[in-house]
């Protein structure tokens, strides 16, 4: 029997919605999530709003077995996500006592001032756990099942390798795709008919356009491979028989 | 008086959730948007599933001027979009009489069979309006304030560019940047003291991490031009205190 875990992702940040930063946390995580046999079912952007912040992780967080925020953890005024979620969970935001000693041993012994702002990054819900930072040390947190990261990529990226050993997975959900020359116009009919007669598979046609041509990507997706490759080849055979000879 | 017009963004698509697909629209909408005066508040990311389309598209439209879809237009079983969204607006998805026309004259010209998986992109919300499609001829379509377009990236700029002028824009979010060669740790008080004292202004500051070395991007905004300037210079002035002479 299949095990489905869900997740959903959250990215906090004005910089985004302007189009000043183009993200690159999504891809990411949704291509390790799918790597990992974990289903990314939902993303939202929201502004740097404290209210917008608490009412998306609190719709993501009772949805989706696990929640992946990413931005607004620095030190700055903007940086509101350890509020955020602390009033999402109704939790005090406080200075965590390790995070403290963390950073004050790191700023200390590079003889840089721990300044309030620096202190800021310590701040985290009552009761959550760390998540190492090996790129800049201030950690990210865990509380209940939302997992709340840097939103600079590379941090972002390190962070989430540091959770995923601790994630609960699924079984995967594999894939496999078929090249087909022809647009969906020709092949959505009979592909329709195939999903129809294989409801346990997930059956996908994405259109591609390039130098004025139409072509398409057929992705057959299943949890179970042999039932994967059945009908990949079904697929690959509707594909021949629609495709003019040469 | 400064006028606010808003948008929200609905990315319909498990290939942008699987991670098989990279969006490109989030950000395009997000420059463009900026650009014209109008504020891109939140994007959602949802599955090729009608009851969560549905239920994010009734969310967003009724929080927002403008709501912009792309995904699920296409000819194929997993093209839902359309039926989602009328139901969403609780109207019949039906053949629109002019699309049927345009299609049937289309692929008449070219000797391609109209079958019915192209019939199917000329459904549409009962009384939508057309959105032109100069690339691949099939419609997006508008329904109150919601703007239904292609999620393949060349057809669906070119189906913004014709929605643009249809829209009602604000005032200009104006920007500056400054470029900080300190961390944020060390200029975030006193620029979380420089956004106290300018409540009409937004500050935000973007830390980046390149060969180990962080810097910073701090970005002034405000409507209105002179106030911009007034406030980027205290930016300026505060960096170039807090910078050691070289």
């Amino acid at each position: 029997m299949a095990e489905i875990i869900t997740a959903g992702m959250l990215v906090i940040g004005d910089e985004i919605l302007s189009g000043r930063t183009k993200d690159k946390n999504i891809g990411h995580l949704a291509e390790i999530m799918t790597a990992i046999g974990i289903d990314l079912k939902e993303v939202r952007i929201v502004a740097d709003e404290e209210d917008d912040i608490v009412a998306a992780v609190n719709a993501l967080r009772v949805r989706w077995t696990y929640v992946f925020t990413t931005g607004g953890i620095g030190p700055t005024h903007d940086d509101i996500t350890a509020d955020a979620i602390s009033k999402a969970f109704d939790l005090p935001c406080e200075h965590d006592a390790a995070a403290m000693e963390l950073l004050g041993a790191h700023y200390g012994a590079r003889g840089i001032e721990f300044t309030e702002a620096r202190r800021r990054m310590a701040r985290m819900p009552r009761g959550a756990a760390h998540i190492a930072n090996p790129v800049s040390v201030a950690p990210g947190f865990v509380i209940g099942n939302v997992h709340v990261m840097a939103g600079v990529p590379s941090i972002f990226q390190a962070m989430l390798d540091n959770v995923l050993p601790t994630l609960k997975t699924g079984t995967k959900l594999l894939s496999a795709t078929v090249s087909c020359p022809l647009g969906e116009g020709t092949i959505g009919g009979p592909l329709g008919d195939i999903q129809k007669a294989n409801p346990d598979t997930i059956l996908g046609s994405y259109p591609k356009h390039l130098d004025g041509r139409f072509w398409t990507e057929l992705v057959v997706r299943a949890r179970d491979a042999e039932r994967l490759e059945v009908v990949r080849a079904q697929v690959e055979s509707m594909v021949e028989r629609l495709t003019p000879a040469a």
